[in-house]
């Protein structure tokens, strides 16, 4: 007996030394959701329920007439309901927002279009009858960050394919829902990463997946973006809420987006882990001391995370919305073979060889240490325009929508569900680009500490050779 | 007895469990030079020996006419002689180098100049014989890297004040060395970083410190130039094999010079933590194997580190001397009020309020959201062009040296030496920037983990309030 209790007592006094020891010479680095293991946070990963598949590659049956619910009215809503009536094959059967006037607003667009009025549904909960409607195939949501995945999941369970404004996640843990839901209800559910269909990024793209850059190593994207003047346009002060209460890169998509496709990110590549570091804040917390009477803000003026890929190449994604600068999102592209970078300015460098004369006498002959002549690069951006936006490049800069990305954006989304197609942009896409928020605050929060990517793929990642747009036969 | 052994046997198994779970969850984390220490390598920190005292603000008497000693005439080394035969009050004693056909070329330069022949050194230990004159004050070091550190030594222990090429030192332990020696012996050691001297950086460091830009919270610095065509000018390939040998930013000081004198990092601030995150060697690699038959290239394509500092801001440094683009020190400033940026394109912003009426009539009515029009821009540089501008610029001009900036920084080492005043750049610069090599490889080898920043200045970090130039009464 006594020997025993020695036994349990010197067990228990060196199981707390073990213990200690374990958070890494006294940080503590453990939280609900994640571990430190081999030199690196890691997230959790659940298994695949039984009765899930993979929408990896997924496509519906065609739906020649898209019957769409709106959902979220108030400052990107209105925008994508007016690009819907320059869009063949699109009914609009209802607009749901909290505020009856914004829903009567939105209804006037569709008059004006000489198209029928919508069903109408108000308050905090109407979503949920427009989701549990028969006759609607798409629910398109452009609500403020946080209801995103609430109504996302309540419309998957109810049939409905999903399209959700950026970023379609605020956790880790809410990525997984809309992973588990899409592959479970085999329902699309694609993120409206518009910034992707961007002229200059979709021209780099195709000179990308046409190898111009040789080997990609490097890219960058960013959101900044002085928001100072425009803080007063989200309902409730609910963006500023938000940036008050999470530090990281929260949003991340706009930059992120772009560069993945280059990357072909779980289309045979992966983000393996990234470092995330912040500057303290200081026009952000005034900002808030005045709108909000906050004493403190979690989220760092400057945003900085550094992700590396399967493949051995990096990502920088940037995050400022507060400190006066230009407009920036940087989408830069850096190859063993050439470079192109699309703010301040655009330009393109190539090593000599890499461009043939077809584009330009000159192409062959290009300099590796500077940006090219302006008659060149706007010979070669024309050479390598994509496809997409051959086809509705004209009819996009009409409608508009930033320049036209937006309604290039809602016609993929269409042509790909009317014709039966996988969607530009999968549940995976929308999981990895909007985890990041997550990610770089856990990384943040244990200065600077590298963080592993879940896969939300569960191993497909390299199943699929390189990104494409699905075209019809 | 029995009961003892039963004890000790429990206590060697947990405390086995305690070994294993410290390092890390099994990545092994330690190295000759450092440990894992609340969750960050932490590299030794040497006491300071006895009999030496700090050099910080440190002044040696005035040395009306400075007698100077060149050791290494290859790349950089014959265009520093060129300029000094423009300042007054230089005396040039001593020409060394491993080839005696560089020394010719630069005796050439001084009779050229109507300027007596200095005494010839060659030969791979000539600098000693130069290093041991009596008649010679400063030793002006342009050698390879891997040799700045052992002359250094070598010309301090003689007496001599020392001007290095950049990096000054290729590793933590040779930064000690610097900081040990020019402590013991009461010599300057300055490391000869021209960029903080180029017109733009030199101008925005001039509104930082006139708190134009308000509070300055993040400030990027890089070297990212193109050398696919000069590799062969450097002695015998010693940079691409340094390259193969170097994970890491090897060459960060051009990127970190300047944007450290507007953190006033060790006058009132330091930096305290790095992560670094590197791609893969495809162009570095190749290169190495056509010049040098090389198999592996441990420095990747582009590498970029961040760096956290005491008050809360953020460095980034990047690094890419092998793609094809163009040549990029990026070079900005992100403050509370204010942006500058460099590279590709020189622009300023400002919050409204932020330039007085005395800039320009614009000045007060800026634009938070973009560049400022030319003739702004135009005004305001012109309004804070920095003093040592304002009495040098012309002439460096037309002396040259990358524009003129390197005339600039030996006009400045000149006058500081001659009026008996402390150093634009102390022998703490030289270590703090230089030390970067191996703390980013340190951090790029174990996954971006974050390595902390040795102090130099052993605690005085804080003494000094403000970076500044010395100006005689």
């Amino acid at each position: 007996m006594k020997l025993r209790r020695l036994f349990v007592a010197c067990a228990v006094v060196l199981a707390g030394i073990a213990l200690q020891s374990c958070c890494c010479g006294g940080s503590q680095i453990s939280g609900e959701n994640y571990e430190f293991k081999d030199g690196m946070i890691v997230f959790d990963e659940p298994e695949r329920a039984p009765g899930q598949e993979s929408m990896l590659a997924f496509a519906a049956d065609p739906i020649p007439v898209v019957r769409v619910g709106f959902i979220g009215l108030g400052g990107r809503g209105p925008g994508a309901v007016q690009r819907f009536t320059h869009i063949e094959g699109v009914e609009i059967k209802g607009l749901c927002d909290i505020e009856p006037d914004r829903v009567e607003k939105s209804q006037g667009i569709l008059e004006k279009a000489g198209m029928p009025r919508a069903e109408g549904y108000t308050g905090r909960e109407g979503y949920k009858a427009l989701c549990e409607r028969e006759d609607v195939d798409l629910i398109y949501i452009c609500t403020d960050w946080v209801n995103h995945v609430p109504i996302a999941l309540y419309a998957m369970e109810h049939g409905k394919h999903v399209a959700i404004e950026v970023p379609a996640a605020t956790s880790v843990e809410e990525c997984w829902q809309l992973v588990d839901t899409s592959e479970r209800t085999r329902r699309h559910c694609m993120m409206l990463e518009n910034c992707c269909y961007d002229f200059f990024e979709l021209t780099a793209l195709n000179m990308a997946q046409h190898n111009l850059f040789g080997e990609v190593l490097h890219v960058e994207g960013a959101y900044i973006h002085n928001l100072a003047d425009f803080w007063d346009v989200y309902y409730d002060n609910w963006r500023l809420d938000y940036n008050q209460k999470h530090r990281g890169d929260v949003y991340a998509t706009h930059g992120l987006g772009p560069v993945c496709q280059v990357l072909n990110i779980h289309r045979g590549n992966r983000m393996n882990y990234l470092v995330c570091m912040d500057t303290k804040s200081v026009v952000g917390l005034e900002c808030a001391q005045k709108k909000m009477g906050s004493t403190e803000f979690a989220n760092g003026d400057h945003t900085h995370t550094l992700i590396r890929t399967e493949l051995g190449q990096t990502i920088e994604i940037q995050h400022n919305v507060y400190t006066p600068r230009p407009y920036n999102r940087l989408y830069q592209i850096t190859g063993s073979k050439g470079f192109a970078n699309k703010y301040p300015i655009s330009g393109l460098t190539f090593a000599p060889g890499q461009l043939s004369a077809d584009v330009h006498p000159d192409a062959p002959n290009t300099n590796a240490h500077g940006f090219m002549p302006k008659e060149l690069y706007d010979a070669t951006m024309e050479y390598y325009k994509h496809p997409i936006h051959r086809e509705i490049e004209e009819k996009a800069r009409q409608v508009g929508g930033h320049g036209g990305m937006d309604f290039v954006l809602d016609f993929r989304l269409f042509y790909c569900l009317q014709n039966g197609l996988p969607l530009d942009q999968d549940v995976y896409d929308a999981a990895e680009w909007s985890c990041i928020g997550e990610l770089s605050a856990t990384s943040a929060n244990h200065n600077s500490m590298p963080v592993k990517f879940p896969d939300f793929t569960r191993g497909d990642w390299n199943k699929i050779q390189g990104y494409k747009h699905a075209v019809k036969e």
